[in-house]
């Protein structure tokens, strides 16, 4: 099922943007008069008729609209961005497919770099949306957060680190409980500094391990996210 | 930490292959006397020192012969190549970080790729077992099996088949207990066909879920080598 983006359909934007135009006018070849799904990344499906076929501003008429099934929770990843920014991306769009509510990029203390096209991130995320047909798109920060940031202004109920030392930290699928919100930090190649660490335990972030395998940083915020999808099903 | 691999140790081959070799010497720097871990990627780690620091063939004396930590499952994820060759390296990557035991490439009737480069692959997973610093390299079959030859073959105890249909299945996690063997088909993209699904039910694989999301083909192989480790930890 091909699923079309269109965040602007609450406020009035009736037509599918250039790429998405040409995708469903050009590529699949649709015509004035058929059907087709949409979604408006904030949480709900449409049903809509093409009106006007144009590969550049195809137009349409919503007939449905359908709320994506409801949530009790919220997953927030807070990650270091990877020296490769493919891997970066490559996490975008399995957190996404998987299940994330929000990703923030954070800069720490041995993070390898400090620039990011969060455009390009923006439409990983947009594509996996509709690959995984989800109604809802992950928040992106337009930018790279510092740690400190992060930490103070964390809304989420449930607060981790992932952090494995000789104290040997509780596994995230025992300390979260589900129906909440959760914001877990994954650190850069690296590692947090044991200052980071030290921060982050005063603003309540508990210690959790991911398991027992030593985890790249783009594998680690996927597997996190995946935990607390298990958890919550 | 850098972990060296040579699958020859317990045969008393004593040396770095050209790679490794250049890597340890010219890249790392290390000299004659100096101490290395190494993994045959048989379920050994060693301690050993540099005899010669020859670029091409750096020999070794092994001092010490460690165990990995023991484990009481085996996970075989028998997959179909997705069209997209990267995708597919992606997934023996993260499987193998993850923990995997063996890896089946299977032509199914939606497959829509015939060739597959084990060798790369197969380099793909020895690099992956080095970054997750473990010592056993996952089996992956030289050549891509036939559905029907995956599911005649099939020597593990619990058989299960990613499928979501009309019939609700369980999710892997409650239909999978631990401490045992393991294989799970992925399909390829456009899924298995009615006729693979009606002849692996005969074969007793399971029908299983892995979540209300849609997931690709290597995320889906990843997420169930990852919900197979939970459960066993």
């Amino acid at each position: 099922m091909n699923i079309f983006y269109q965040p602007g359909i609450p406020d009035g934007i009736l037509y599918l943007d250039g790429d998405e135009s040409k995708h469903c006018v050009k590529v699949l070849r649709k015509k004035a008069g058929e059907v087709i799904r949409l979604t408006d990344g904030r949480g709900f499906f449409y049903d809509a008729v093409i009106t006007k076929a144009d590969p550049s501003q195809c137009s349409f008429e919503v007939t449905q609209q359908m709320p994506a099934p409801a949530k009790d929770h919220f997953i927030h990843i807070a990650i270091s961005p990877t020296k490769n920014a493919d891997r970066i991306e490559w996490f975008v769009e399995k957190a996404t497919e998987v299940g994330v509510d929000r990703i923030s990029l954070m800069d720490c203390k041995n993070t390898e770099r400090s620039f990011i096209k969060t455009d390009r991130l923006n439409k990983v995320a947009i594509s996996a949306m509709k690959q995984s047909v989800k109604a809802v798109l992950p928040q992106i920060e337009d930018h790279l957060l510092q740690f400190s940031e992060v930490i103070e202004d964390c809304q989420e109920k449930e607060k981790c680190i992932a952090f494995v030392d000789a104290s040997n930290p509780l596994h995230l699928k025992e300390a979260a409980r589900p129906g909440t919100s959760y914001c877990v930090l994954i650190g850069p190649e690296g590692d947090f500094s044991e200052e980071e660490l030290k921060t982050a335990i005063e603003y309540d972030f508990r210690k959790v391990s991911l398991g027992p395998s030593r985890l790249r940083t783009e594998t680690a915020g996927v597997v996190a996210c995946h935990i607390l999808n298990l958890i919550n099903l």
